[in-house]
């Protein structure tokens, strides 16, 4: 089972999972701010089981979670901003949804074993670079510290209860099926359906460092975390093939689109106060714990998501 | 206002407050299996206004919090046991309720100080001693990974929206007005009930390294912590006058009580999986930055709590 299913990741994960013969059911809200999307199992969904549900409905889950060996577990509010102006849906979400599914599983499905999708925002502003799995968490907004909830209940129910579990601290992953109408997944979305529609995208900013993970990479870590029993327990940062500057980002996504153009602006002061600086991942512990690798480069995976959204914008907007 | 006001800690802050002249609220859910107590205020009953609510009640709370200078945030639920048994419970009081009084605030008291009760729990095992506020955050139960988020709303609300607040990581404190009834709050109050009936009382383990705060240093911190702008958005171990095994401590009680007896068992298996091992804090950040010391040795703190019971104790039972 997938939560979060019909989402970016999510949805990238169930193609894959099918590819490789798997019985695979979906869980999504389908709700318009999430990204949920049925356009995302185009090619696969007569080939998965699809549950229009919402986490935080406990009687469908409960349906749900009996007998699946694996759940990966994506279902989230991912938005910072969102979860500054509504405090309360980003907890019931990422907070006491994920604590249902624990209780669920411990009840009636003690044999799973859960990977939880995690988030960078957890670590806030990092104080040193690159930030590994030992840096304190001190998330920077209501998101941060619901999320940073969410991942450790999964890491005690494996402590305590022995319902396996682990981790994955990702960054801004990228791809085909991401979220391009606004911001709430991440700002590359905008820049990309822009691009595509051919107009003038805004870099706020700039010099910010990130970094990027294509979603097939993302995908990997997920398989390998659920199948590799060394992942119990514990929490891996997921990063890329190498930090780069907002601004270096936009000079490239340009020069792979052969041409467009972009705008710097200054940060806005509502998104400035909750953004954590420069950020990229010491990922070293998943490829060594997990022999996982990121084998895709940022210019094939800008390459690779412009191809996807030139052909496929329309079911994106 | 002290929220948790009936309670231990929220009970001998409200004392000492009304001796320095200033005007008290007590907010309340007297609830038998938390801390609050009607007798704690005996003395002062007439001195301070008393709301007998739950701190989930957001329209009473936000009666509650308007016009407060200082807010003293000591609701919580506390007991690791309770907590895994009953994690929504655990959840709806020491995340969402916290997340509600921080929104209130924000809305209608953006000009008060917070200052909250936090705790050394969501440090979970150590690994290293003493443990000094770097060190990573990895909650052993639901308790601790609630207080954990409940902690940093209290610190990014501070950041973010400039409510001030900042977060005191409690160790076992004692004193009067402690709850003895049972171990929801410290097994240390068993021990000082059944010592005061006359009757034997058991250690489990007992080369557990623990470190004990005496009330009124503890009370010292929140006073220092809420006067002082400079703990604005930080956090602070309070500890205490030295470590010692449960075994020296039980000796030490005997001995301070002129007699008693103990009985060494083994840890049972439902509390030794969420148990953290040994702990004592490094509580040098308070020391510098706020001048915080403790002043009463926990000889003279086990002398102070039998003599408070002797007197005292049917009003706890």
């Amino acid at each position: 089972m997938i939560t979060g299913g019909l989402g970016f990741i999510g949805s990238n994960l169930a193609h894959r999972l099918v590819t490789m013969g798997a019985a695979v059911t979906l869980a999504d809200n389908l709700m318009p701010q999430y990204g949920g999307n049925l356009h995302n199992i185009e090619g696969i969904s007569d080939r998965v089981d699809v549950s229009v549900s919402d986490i935080r409905d406990t009687d469908a889950l409960t349906t749900l979670v009996r007998g699946q060996d694996y759940i990966f577990n994506l279902a989230g509010q991912s938005s910072h901003m969102d979860s500054m102006r509504d405090p309360f849906t980003d907890l019931e979400i990422n907070c006491h949804a994920q604590l249902s599914l624990l209780e669920i599983c411990r009840e009636h499905n003690p044999e799973a074993t859960i990977v939880f999708a995690s988030t960078r925002q957890i670590y806030g502003k990092p104080e040193r670079l690159p930030v590994n799995e030992n840096h304190l968490l001190r998330p920077v907004d209501v998101n941060g510290v619901n999320k940073m909830a969410g991942e450790w209940y999964h890491i005690l129910y494996n402590n305590v209860y022995g319902i396996r579990g682990c981790a994955l601290r990702l960054t801004n992953t990228i791809g085909p099926r991401m979220r391009v109408k606004d911001a709430r997944q991440t700002f590359l979305g905008v820049w990309i359906r822009l691009l595509v529609e051919g107009k003038p995208f805004e870099v706020w900013g700039g010099e910010q460092v990130r970094d990027f993970t294509y979603v097939d990479d993302a995908v990997d870590a997920f398989l390998l975390a659920a199948a590799n029993d060394e992942a119990n327990g514990k929490v891996f940062n997921i990063g890329g093939e190498r930090p780069v500057t907002l601004r270096e980002l936009a000079e490239l996504l340009v020069d792979v689109n052969n041409g467009g153009e972009y705008e710097v602006k200054t940060f806005p002061a509502d998104r400035k106060r909750i953004d954590i600086g420069d950020y990229y991942a010491d990922d070293n512990k998943i490829r060594k714990a997990l022999k996982w690798t990121s084998r895709v480069s940022l210019r094939e995976a800008l390459q690779r998501t412009l191809a996807y959204y030139r052909k496929h914008l329309a079911h994106y907007l």
